[in-house]
């Protein structure tokens, strides 16, 4: 293993999903729902298969059926208008299409900013790219970005600000005027914005905007989405990239050469994913809306202290209450303790000092697994 | 896009099955069948996706059951055996496992040995990873590897060879003399050696040999396979990486970042096609042989010159006695001449004046389809 990657062994989600397989224990830590998303998607990976639509190498920017579904679902929930023919790229989940768009953009030297905690992947894929990162930390109880602390982290060499809302694993969704805030500065300073924004359709509290849709930031984001998380079909691993035809085409320049192709059968079903009806989308956020107050209350009652997340499918919480012990520690042995994996937010921070105490619980899972998560970790002292 | 991938736009498969469609050729260009795998292994897929085994996030390494299944495999035809639990990765077909292995284990500045003509994805991922690549190039019209060439190739920053036999675009397969020299240097020079293997199966003269298998290459090398060619399910993207386990777990490393996993419910079905009977694969090998004495008796009939491959399911021609013209030039006319399409071997080459009359033919298409391919290059004058 190189020098760069050295510092990233194995991701905390491989870690902790396989300390939970193998102490048989309820997996709240890697986020992935516990029943699949619609029969009638999957049924449409079916007809495809069968029908010899995707089992040969799909064309490179993807199916022009699932490019023009893409284009559809972002014109109709955010008005936005994005060219099927040289807008958009399907990728191969949100995770490829991260590290082609750092591997495309980056230039070694280069810093980006991205808050802090993050998603593990950022910060490899940076580190792939020769690039230097530089957090913007979110802090407890709030997690909400300081704009004159971003200011102030921005210098020559920076190139690119790498958003993530709703934030993983804190829950934190940017306002409106964060978000105007961002982009102001983004403008100002000629930066390019990658915002991963694959919870798009899990908000809680206040809605979902795409900062490419604000002035100015069009020629310059990158947009990353995918299906996983809004249909529960995370092992499919279908994802896009969204932008102006320049950057796209960069984008894809890295991600032809990091898998070319890939999933073909279950782009045709993500394309009818994509265009069910907006009842689907408000009732899975509902029934996800119950799940997070269901372990919020459970977790509350056990003792942790609960932060609240506006969005995404995690709560964050602080174990402080149950004595001075890291998060990494607490969950090394968690399941041997009461039966229950969840993730320790402190990998997500370049100070492991900063999430010393912070704890992440997934609520994508059944009504009665979460209950018994809830009953085991009430055994706690 | 950044000056490390300035020079890879778009990769020439992309550019030429695009051309086929829009021009409405026969696309004897990328390498994919016009008629998919065994029904019974896309009926597993089916039976995955219905048993819901593959839809959520599979393990990092892979389903069990397919790495088992490579294992199972790899000791069935080579008698190689390796721990599906530590030495067996799945990927996203091998592209992405040659991404992972150069992104894991270079140091920007280190030299990389390949052989050119060289598949595109090649090139890039070296230079992604900040590399240098130093072309040892097979000559027409044998496309041996000259080994005192290689040698003197060998410098103090030479960390790796990327080697591929069966050969892509040639049909080079390497003999045992010609492995055993290629081992010795890398054991007498310390070299890692990332072996991508994909024409495993179609091997037509000679037989196929994993240098993994030979005195002192276990520890340094990196096998890398897939099922796209074997199976004629290209559009799945289901590949593997077997190693040492420090190896292994060095490019898992990468991958992890590149796109997680991928292909949940395919991995389940490629794990049944690899326990396929002896019979499907000399039955597979049998139809690409007729096809490839179809495809090159019509080629020289309608006047190419035909390097006869050894392996893989291409030819490369020269088209010198078309007139001297060059190949890209050539392909980029082909489908508006005769409606068919083709891939410039120049493309392949650091300088492509050394490829510059050569011209690659897949056969992996139906009998019929060849023969009127055949008759539409007849018309050439
Ligand atoms: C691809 S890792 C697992 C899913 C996820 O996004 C998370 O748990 O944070
Ligand atoms: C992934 S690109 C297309 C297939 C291939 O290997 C080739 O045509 O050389």
């Amino acid at each position: 293993l190189n020098r760069r990657l050295a510092a990233f062994g194995t991701t905390i989600f491989a870690e902790m999903s396989a300390l939970a397989l193998r102490t048989g224990s309820i997996n709240l830590g890697q986020g992935f729902p516990d029943t699949d998303g619609p029969e009638e998607i999957r049924e449409a990976a079916v007809r495809a298969l069968r029908d010899g639509r995707g089992n040969q190498y799909p064309p490179g920017p993807g199916v022009p059926e699932l490019r023009a579904a893409v284009a559809a679902h972002q014109e109709r929930f955010y008005g936005l208008s994005w060219s099927p023919e040289t807008e958009i790229l399907v990728t191969t989940g949100a995770t490829e299409a991260i590290a082609a768009s750092l591997l495309a953009l980056l230039e070694p030297g280069d810093e980006v900013i991205a808050f802090e905690p993050y998603y593990d992947s950022y910060a490899a894929c940076i580190a792939m790219a020769g690039a230097r990162r530089v957090p913007l930390t979110l802090r407890a109880p709030g997690f909400r970005p300081d704009l004159d602390e971003l200011r102030s982290l921005i210098t020559p060499r920076t190139r690119l600000l790498l958003l993530n809302t709703p934030h993983n694993p804190t829950g934190t969704v940017l306002t409106p005027d964060e978000l105007s805030g961002i982009a102001a500065l983004a403008v100002e300073h000629d930066l390019l914005v990658v915002t991963d924004e694959v919870y798009e359709h899990l908000v809680f509290t206040g809605a979902h905007h795409p900062i490419a849709a604000l002035p100015g930031m069009r020629g310059r984001t990158v947009s990353i989405s995918s299906a996983g998380k809004t249909f529960s079909y995370t092992g499919w691993k279908v994802g896009w990239v969204t932008g102006d035809a320049a950057l796209v085409a960069a984008v894809r320049s890295a991600k032809q050469y990091l898998t070319f192709v890939s999933g073909g059968p279950f782009q045709y079903a993500i394309a009818e994913a994509l265009a069910l009806p907006d009842t689907f989308f408000t009732g899975f956020l509902a029934d996800m809306h119950r799940k997070r107050d269901l372990l919020a209350t459970g977790l509350r009652a056990a003792g942790f202290q609960v932060y609240e997340p506006e969005g995404t499918y995690f709560i964050t919480t602080d174990i402080a209450p149950f004595g001075d012990e890291d998060a990494y520690a607490f969950c090394r042995a968690l399941p041997e303790r009461c039966g229950v994996a969840a993730v320790p937010n402190s990998v997500f921070y370049d100070d492991p000092e900063a999430g010393r105490s912070q704890v992440r619980f997934t609520f994508c899972k059944k009504d009665e697994v979460l209950e018994e998560a809830v009953t085991r970790l009430g055994r706690l002292t």
